[in-house]
């Protein structure tokens, strides 16, 4: 599946996301914001995919929002003020979906991030569950370079993933902060020198999920997510009833320990595929 | 538009959803479920809207699930016993989603109910805004009678319309509530004594709402959506940002305060239908 | 203390708040902004004060904000769209904090209601502990009659008090709910015939009040107001804290104990007033 | 099992609680504490249990606490203020877990009340799922009348069960609630002319219930629980995966649909007994 | 403005607000708490302020309390126990509102620190939005060190700005932290030689801050305040609503798009001062 | 006491708890989770200790749960499914409450760890209010690989403790992370060659902790607990009412400032034992 802005590689039960428009910098523009959710409902609709990869193409990651989808906001028009605002919020929850799926794909997604990572390429980033990033790689809140303050999940998500004080400062101050600083404040896990050597290494650790269990994996990411938003003690209430739905009477830990005691390769069936329009009881 | 479980009719700025399955006492079949979240898919997409009434036709509102609907969880199979409760959850997820239709809609949904209104009829009602019944509607949590707790919203939803003592019993007991009593303990806003005459109260009702500015009611219901799940101190903190955004610089103020005080008609614009599938930026 | 808008009267520990410009419905003008949380501020600096009424003069409680007030969210200005609106915002916050001095004054505040209470004086009866009307007393969500969604707490607070459904029904159509219906949906506990029929009884209600602890009734509305916002796990675990603070060791139980025990009147002393100002460690 | 304060029969699958010390008003002495929760323990341990019924003998539901209970916390003693202050606290959470055992049962427990239901009586009964009680039964809250803020429940739970004004007059006042005002207001559900009556009618309540399956019944009431203390959103997703575990698979749902369907009478397995102190893993 | 515990500069859209009782080590007296929340908001009320500096003089930052603050906490009385906890908590209440101007301030702070920060001068830089230090700083949790747990918000914030394990070792030993390891454990930013090498880099980078749009970095504090205590769902609603308000059809955004196509300078307004005391209303 | 799993020693008003399978490598067999909380409520029971430290014995902290542990998880039966989970979810909030007895604790416990800490063993640490470990310590999110997610804490805990991205790595990859990674990313606050070296330094800082006030340090770990679960603003208010029923009118904080004065030791009473099983009002 090859879109004008994403395409999708799959192989090796690894779904490969790729940016795709090196010629603009991967900008955000109104073919991404379609084909992204498609491709995240292909992933989840197929029986052969475990784990995702996020990455791009040229020298930059993502330069962010098309300077062109700016146009609409101030355009004069004789909408009234409170429609129009009305309007607008509901188009940034719409790209706040669409994003989104990210977070709320069943499996791990790992983001590979070389050149520039700014403004909407960063809201991307947070949302993935991990981050890899070549040494020149370079993280910008670009969106207070141009007299706005990001609306696309920077903001909530950057300082739970740095320490605040450095969130802050990437937000007010709209500076670089390159892959070495982004390892050592905790936004990407490995730094790689170049981008051939980051994709075989992330490509290595997919493979690697992608050899677990899918049910466990997309338990952990489930769990995960939950705790970022709940208590401790609603968090272990939760994961009480999703062990008790998930593992008891399963082939998984079964085949787990099995495998683990007879030092043998580990099966697991993948999950089942989420067929999208499928209406409730069709069987 | 007609469905085979769901038909539309819009006069007067008022969508008139209603359940189209008498013989069937309106369960909630297949067609129901992949028809009802069309239905206000349409309703936001139309600028005619302003208000929404849910009634039914034939001697009940709604039998609740179909029975043919609880085959496939019992049903023997070989998928392994963790996945099919992981697809399971999602499932319930997904009818959470087309009941939720109701809650997210812009405009109120009033729904008005004669005779039976159990099981899953009861888990859409909760839903809605507001609720007027014929003196001989009952209510049901039906779950109770047939083994299983309810799973499609009434149990998160009915004990904040009515004393959780009520709300208790009804579950635990599966009894019949009928409409005196809901009035009573307030999941009915009016009993009338027949559908006829309901119907008309309730057109009534939705003229009325009609009439006002349709972004000062669409404020009102988002409002008292999240004042039900957030603290007061969070809610007033949203009301002030929300206020800012939609009331300053509108038009729908000085039109209300003129009209009111010139004793004339006033003149309010629709809201922006939201057209579905259509990409952000297009524009 | 006099002001033009708002009278306080003190006596038998009992302070009087009156609402004073009967002529033009005790609308809130810009004096009643400003002496409202004044009166608020001067009842926590007495040493003679254990429980607020709150009443008002002429035919009417309140006829909400005078229009007045709504001239300048929709005043021409070359002031910058964005700045306006958080500069509004900020304003409706200031307004919140300044109806809010009745839920934070330690000590019950009860309304007695004549007449309309509609629109900002809706707003300010939510606030209160207890409600009280006369039956020809009516509430109206007044801001929907002239195009606005209620913006000062109404939308927050209503639906916890009274049927969620019929919250709903009062915001969306703004229709007059008399002082009967208000006491069978729970919103006023009692209804009287007139005016000064219901001030005698508010006043013996208060005279009871003003017998207690006045510890343990700061007690009781603090630990009322928190449960409001919190789950009852976490309620729990402050009454147990806060109760260690204010109960061990204390005259107040002892004395409660001893009088109950004794048969004989009971002396409780006041609270700490509260010196606005004051600098803190200044003894 | 009777012990000195509380005694438990079994019949019929119902366990009753009988608060068993009517020349003491039954108020809640050590023996009280002690034994309360050890019933509640043997009610999970049991294999012939589904539902609770809390009764009391004499003249009066409850007195609350003994008021000896009230010497220690004044007793003069030369150990640290805070440290007193610090087991103080302790001493509470000790409490509320020994009552939260009628909230945390997985039984649904219905108070019947006769005469006075005051202080730790009302802290109890707050905590059932359904209350009943006779004409002449009159609640308070008593803490008030001597001194001090109620600290075992009362003000947590009261105000998400009545109308909130009317929950802090109660609170206020320490004035009387009778029986026919207490279900006006949604605190009991019915009211009865005399205590044998109202047992008779409890008891027939709780045969209907122990008449369902108990999972479902025990679904209803974990489910009820959590969603007061959570926002629907958080609720329903927690509904999927309580019933992705509880009920695919399961007999309950196949057997409640068959017997509707078949107009049989229905089968349900008890739920598996809880052993105190058993280790995990044993077998 | 100069106080005598308190100074404020303002030069280049800079606030810088200057901890100025070098011979006391800058500890917290009663000039301090008065004068410290005057400072802030004076910095509101000016038209020339976009971002804050905050600094102390002499060889340390802040030595925390005024040890004579302690005074009246054990001081003899023969004021009720109760009352004299409930005045205690409220000046607590009262000491986090006077710090709490850093957090609520419309404008980012910047707190540049050398020598001690002890104390309440911890209490004071976990409110700030960034944190910069020489390398001779040291940070002390020093209530554990005179016998008593913090009460002005190190033990609420500090948890959230380093790894919960360090926080809870500064709290339970009162050993310093140094400069090198502040930054390593993100609570600093950066570390540098001397308090002159560290005042130019600090105020080059608020420099930065003020050439950005004042709504916009005011959006980046509010968002991010917001995101630190509510869900990233929560969150995202927030700040749809939020640009919906202060972006769309203001200027910044034009301006910002427009200088950066252009490459030439910006030029944004400054936010709308707050006038204290104003009524509402008043124009 | 020494029991089959689990040694407590206690000198110098310091709780050496110990893991005492060296030879099954410390796995979490019935044995421990019948000690371990025993235990910790031996500790809370005595009167000599002020902190606790938890370390292991033999090359490795800890396996994670006997793989026996596993087998009843699948073990055909012919319970039903529904029970069966319904009695797993209480299994395991039961061996929540287990583990849960460290965060539970009056007093900090420190975590001295050395060679594998892996599985159940690191939903053990991850309690622990600080952990020091071995150069050659390494931790596994074991679970994963045996098929399964981990159900004991690790995924509510872990991504607080350490940047998200790195938690979620070690969760789905099941990898090793040794003592340095751990350090850097916070997980430990200490890294030591050798076993001995590192209980030597462990100890010291605990008797550190044992000669503070250890009702501040109590109050520390309370406030913690409460601050990682709640919003800076409830936090900030629990902790004025805590300080205000703990601080005012002791002992400590005058002796602390008296010794602090004088430069001489500071004496504190010990907290106040919990008595297991104690009936309150016993005195």
């Amino acid at each position: 599946m090859t879109g004008k802005a994403v395409k999708l590689e799959v192989a090796d039960q690894i779904a490969h996301v790729i940016l795709n428009r090196p010629d603009a910098f991967n900008s955000l523009n109104p073919d991404f914001w379609a084909e992204f959710p498609a491709v995240f409902e292909e992933i989840e609709a197929r029986d052969d995919v475990r784990v995702v990869v996020l990455s791009s193409t040229g020298k930059h990651f993502c330069a962010g929002l098309d300077l062109n989808s700016f146009k609409s906001i101030n355009a004069p028009s004789d909408q009234d003020e409170g429609r129009k605002r009305e309007a607008f919020r509901r188009h940034l929850l719409d790209l706040h979906e669409r994003l989104g799926v990210i977070e709320r794909c069943r499996y791990p997604v790992l983001a590979a991030i070389q050149g520039a990572c700014v403004g909407g390429g960063l809201d991307m980033t947070v949302c993935a569950d991990m981050r890899y990033c070549t040494r020149d790689a370079f993280f910008v809140v670009q969106e207070v370079n141009i007299g706005m303050a990001p609306d696309l999940g920077t903001l909530q998500r950057l300082p739970r993933l740095v320490p605040p004080g450095i969130a802050r400062e990437l937000a007010f101050t709209g500076r670089r902060m390159y892959g070495e600083e982004a390892r050592e404040v905790g936004y990407v896990n490995r730094v790689f020198e170049t981008q051939a050597e980051m994709l075989d290494a992330v490509m290595e650790i997919a493979r690697g999920i992608a050899a677990k269990s899918p049910l466990a994996v997309h338990g952990c990411k489930e769990l995960m997510n939950y705790a970022r938003d709940h208590s401790v003690a609603d968090s272990l209430n939760y994961v009480a009833v999703w062990t008790a739905a998930t593992l008891v009477g399963g082939k998984d830990l079964r085949e787990g320990v099995g495998a683990f005691r007879e030092k043998r390769d580990v099966v697991y069936e993948n999950l089942e595929p989420i067929q999208p329009g499928r209406r409730p009881h069709d069987d």
